[in-house]
């Protein structure tokens, strides 16, 4: 993937590991963590690496000289502006110090994700900004492998080596839960980005059966629908969700697209938000207020996101700082859409 | 700017130049318009040019085995939807043949998308999206040196080497002011982008004084508000607009953004939209159906323009085609936001 390489007809790490007889891992670990490796090995590798002069690109990438000042960023959707204003906070801060973001959009699939990454890593990308912690952990390994800082927003987890810049999705999407069970509701339907590759999703659902189990409910009472998200798939959601007996008398949505579209279906069934059925979203980007009723949502502190995350890649880039992690706090934005039940 | 020299210790059009002891305006002038320079002056510079065994980008650029499959694409803005869904098919066209796309956003600034471009370019970007025809002559020139192909959207111009795949402004603006026309407006007002560097927002505006010119009206007694497009600045403009006597009975905005903040300021001043005032926007993007009332628009087909641009510059790229111009129809999605005067 070392696309330098390629360019320019410099050796790789894939010709290192064919002159040598071993696989790019085994090459990629004599060079990182000789350890692991057997001397006989070890040898064989560098004698390879003597031979072809390959120089690591993680070696060259200390040298500043060797800088773009070019960043990179994956996020999962251009369309719709989840991701737009903390991407665009994250471009702000970089460009002013006349850094340039590259932005890739992985339609939320983690194979376009990876050759996403690993294209801006061959661009020459300085660092990268990656969304949520959950995806294969070759990617990490690749990353580190070449000295690639990165930070990972909208989320808080545990990877060693990268930077955190996010928020609690379980806890935010608890603490909504919490105030609409106050309010009386016990039948509660949620509309879910699709859980596979999406930490985020997946938290801010549990964060609702966490929500019902604190107040004795059966947490899998809660009627999950899984879709894409967009206005349209929000509608259909909710259509289903309205059919036949039973219905809820609270769809939450795990973003305020989703939200929105509900609330619009909502309108075509002749069915009062929240007099008959409450809704909420979360993110709070603008399409929250402009629909009505407004949206109940959790604000995501989206351009103050960017930025920090923009400040802790820099930090990793620029100064060598170690990896961080910032934890945003989170708040509920009450508009007209969550009633208590009718 | 040759980025494929910087990162593997090629040498690059600056060394060229230190060698020489000229400019690196100079050495490139000498590589791609020797006539424009002294006989001495190339034979110091080409001598400069063997020595180090300068290869200039756009000559590798002609070697398929160069090709880095990544294009590059600088749009306004990633914020609020305009550009989100066109360039989404876009992306989808280069995906489904394993290109990468991947996008820069200028925020409006001419120097911003000037060196986006020029980074694109150094990321090895094997062709462009652009959008609309209005920027320095010099960027076309630069892009022409290097041989990348070039496809400016949204717009229909006159720039040669480059295809157009957009849609005529002026006429699908013109088309919705005869419309209101039509329907007894006479004190129009229009709320548009920023035009410097904005072909797109100025052509939108010369529609509407094209058609009150047709109609008998004054085209100067268009009353005229430019502001960035935002729903923040819509509703500003609209409260603008509102004060003081002879308000208008049309306010016209060059993008649903725009109108959307209109919608929301009238509803917030208690004006009846369209019973007091009509408002229309331009783009037909998703919010434009979420306000109430829905806003009546210029449908501008998004998917159906990202999807034929990416199919141009492939023609360009892969297959040394020339450059294309595909004028697309835009129609008016009519909803309730335009009726007849009060």
């Amino acid at each position: 993937m070392n696309n330098q390489g390629r360019t320019a007809g410099l050796p790789t790490l894939e010709d290192v590991a064919r002159q040598a007889g071993v696989s790019t891992a085994t090459v990629s670990r004599c060079l990182n963590n000789p350890a692991q490796v057997t001397e006989a090995t070890r040898a064989r590798v560098m004698e390879a690496v003597e031979k072809l002069r390959y120089t690591p690109n993680f070696g060259a990438r200390a040298l500043a000289a060797r800088r773009t000042n070019t960043y990179g960023a994956v996020i999962p959707t251009m369309e719709n502006a989840i991701f737009a204003r903390g991407v665009q906070a994250f471009q702000d801060a970089l460009a002013s110090i006349d850094s340039t973001l590259l932005v890739a959009s992985s339609n939320y699939e983690a194979s376009v994700e990876e050759s996403q990454i690993r294209n801006l890593v061959a661009r020459g990308a300085d660092g990268l900004l990656l969304i949520g912690a959950d995806r294969d952990p070759a990617i990490y390994d690749f990353l580190a492998e070449r000295g690639i800082p990165v930070v990972l927003a909208w989320a808080i987890g545990n990877q060693p080596g990268v930077s955190f810049v996010g928020f609690d999705n379980e806890a935010a999407s608890r603490k909504l839960a919490e105030k609409a069970l106050k309010l009386g509701h016990r039948r509660i339907a949620y509309i879910s980005a699709q859980s596979i590759h999406n930490d985020r999703a997946r938290a801010r659902v549990e964060g609702v059966r966490a929500a019902m189990k604190a107040a004795g409910l059966d947490p899998q009472s809660l009627r999950l629908v899984e879709t894409h998200y967009s206005i349209k798939r929000g509608k259909a959601a909710f259509h289903t969700l309205m059919e036949g007996e039973d219905r809820p008398t609270l769809v939450m949505c795990g973003n305020d697209v989703l939200a929105v579209g509900a609330v619009m279906a909502a309108r075509e069934m002749g069915i009062d938000v929240p007099g008959d059925v409450s809704v909420t979203g979360f993110d709070d980007i603008e399409i929250a207020t402009v629909v009505s009723p407004p949206i109940t949502t959790v604000h995501v502190p989206h351009r103050k996101m960017g930025n920090l995350a923009a400040q802790a890649l820099l930090r990793q880039t620029l100064e060598g700082k170690p990896p961080e992690t910032i934890c945003l706090e989170t708040e509920i934005a009450e508009r007209a859409s969550l009633g208590p039940v009718g």
